[in-house]
């Protein structure tokens, strides 16, 4: 699938290729619910629209996929967008009296909310007192576009947001909406904004990593890098249960479910403040 | 820096290698404004707090580190890390009266966000008339705990937040904390949850992206991929600037600053659908 090669491949080997590519990709977790948001989006767009013609769909993908390099996804390459043109261009096609079908990477930049900072609930908003919510002056205006025009949008059906991470989520999902797009002939638009990457690792031939050696390089990393404590934890029961590894102890810590706080992280911090405080005081001797 | 390698480092080794590191990184763009923030929050926090001990004070790092495999960082190599544990720890640090500087991937999980939705501010408000807006139910909670305990801590001094995106970022902000906090002797604590790569790709043996081929490859992939119409950027003129590669024409499209709409992406797509609306007149004789 690279750019660079410029010849013209046979349509079998082509064909081939993408066969290979949907086969080896991990199947889609919510493939049902997606079709069906999916099929309900493209058959109310399908009516004629109250001017009397046939609206318009297009697709917009936006942001990078990621290509993982391992099948418990610790590393992936990915390619570096912040989803701007991808949420701008839906914007405007929405203007435009488009319906949107947005593609987009998690956590990238939506429709609408572009002139906003960061993490805009942390940001823009003040609890004045139980019932009254604050916006900050220089967002304000911000704050009311987004929240008011991504609601009309979406509540109209006009803009049907689905979200990916990796390349094999992105283009099973791509095939998805071009086939339900099918219906609609030339009122149909693919606009593919997303900086896809032209390579992947296939599935199967992807290490998985060993548990085993989890103790030991923690016990590694304590030498080598002199440090006090080192927190190990399998990728699997992260939540769950953490090993605190010190020069002479090793203690394991299990998420309480019987209490309020249920974090793993409740625990743990728990045990680290102890044993701060416990060097602290050694230190004032 | 690999962790498969236990033997012992010879420590003169093993400064050079650091001292490497930091010489090849590109420069931090907002080295004064990092160092006045550290300056200041250390500052706050080394005078006796109010119960008269002296408070402790713990640097939380969290979310991947991204290593650029260009220069201008289109292609990069990512660990995956939601940040939950970072943000969970934080919190946990700061009921145990701890000052905590986090240390967080940009777009990772914040500090009481962790039971609210991918995007809160589009998925738990609604404003029911000019002035007042709702926040839904299941998420009222949440939304205010957020809000609150997050203003709480930053208004406080107890809190400060520092973001970073590249293995260069992290490390060169860590180095900065670090020293910042030597004055607190035994009562400052590093915390580093980030899950940080094992290697990075020295700035200078980068290569740069050649944009004199940008139009080459436009052209073939018009044709490889029988697409109607490929729109051409440059990374560093992107926002301002297109190229629209037809097979019959090439249309280049500047942003209109005289304009309301001050997005290139509004000529942009002004021009795609007039295109489209040929099509499907074109497709209807």
């Amino acid at each position: 699938m690279s750019l660079t090669n410029g010849l013209e491949i046979p349509k079998e080997t082509l064909d081939a290729e993408i066969q290979a590519f949907f086969d080896s990709a991990p199947p889609l977790k919510n493939r049902v619910d997606i079709s069906e948001k999916l099929e309900e989006f493209v058959k109310k767009n399908s009516i004629p629209s109250g001017s009397g013609g046939v609206r318009k769909v297009v697709c917009v993908t936006s942001g990078g996929t990621t290509v993982p390099l391992e099948q418990r996804c610790v590393r992936y390459i990915d390619n570096f967008s912040s989803g701007y043109r991808g949420a701008a261009s839906t914007e405007y096609f929405l203007k435009a009296g488009y319906a949107v079908i947005f593609l987009y990477r998690r956590g990238t930049c939506q429709p609408y909310c572009r002139s906003l900072p960061d993490d805009p609930l942390l940001e823009c908003f003040e609890y004045m007192d139980e019932s009254n919510i604050k916006v900050s002056q220089p967002h304000s205006e911000a704050v009311r576009n987004a929240i008011t025009k991504n609601r009309a949008a979406v509540t109209g059906s006009l803009l049907l947001k689905l979200p990916f991470t990796t390349i094999f989520e992105y283009l099973q999902m791509l095939q998805m909406i071009a086939l339900s797009m099918r219906s609609l002939g030339p009122h149909a638009m693919l606009y593919l904004a997303a900086a896809v990457s032209d390579f992947y690792v296939p599935w199967k031939s992807m290490l998985e990593t060993d548990s085993k050696i989890l103790l030991e390089k923690a016990d590694m990393a304590l030498k080598k890098y002199k440090m006090h404590m080192v927190v190990a934890n399998e990728l699997s029961t992260r939540k769950e249960e953490v090993v605190v590894v010190r020069s002479n102890e090793k203690v394991s810590v299990h998420r309480n479910n019987s209490l309020g706080d249920n974090d793993v992280e409740s625990p743990l911090i728990e045990l680290i403040v102890e044993r701060h405080s416990a060097y602290v005081n050694n230190s004032d001797i």
